[in-house]
């Protein structure tokens, strides 16, 4: 039985500093970012500002996310997991992350 | 006789985030700070990565550096200073600044 799908992320040192501003310049994008600094979280469990965004929406902020390499969106069995890519994230623009969670 | 036209800034309480990430998530936008990191230039005197760009391009990526709190756009005689806001940026979003010119 296949499971969920596997998607693509960039490697650390692919990342591009305007891309991972960009990632973070949408206060939603910003709000799902927020949450996985507490600890991965199940995508069903993330929580959006508004709760009426349609699905394909909430689909593409998290694609955005994943492909600037700001978080990782992975397959758990038959749900995704989603995790902030912290150590990649401080690795290659240290201080971004912490001075952007601050606010 | 008129001077070149005033433009409007947000204040320093009215600066957000994620508008200020946003301003800063394009090469153009970012390279213009890179050299406003250096001091007040004189419009004119501020390069663009991508000498070609025109005119009309150039001035909307002045536009939302300025309406993002980045940049100050201000006259100078019959010409234009542009400003980082550093002390504003610091003062709301400390490290933002630092991390992204460290890049």
């Amino acid at each position: 039985m296949p499971g969920v799908a596997e998607l693509t992320h960039p490697e650390r040192s692919e990342l591009q500093l305007t891309d991972v501003l960009f990632a973070l310049s949408d206060p939603e994008r910003l709000a799902i970012v927020r949450q996985l600094a507490g600890g991965p979280l199940n995508m069903a469990a993330c929580q959006m500002t508004d709760p009426n965004l349609p699905k394909s929406t909430r689909s593409h902020l998290m694609k955005v996310l994943r492909e600037a390499g700001v978080i990782r969106n992975e397959p758990q069995g038959r749900q995704r997991l989603l995790t902030l890519r912290r150590d990649d994230l401080d690795s290659r623009f240290p201080g971004l992350l912490d001075s952007v969670l601050r606010d």
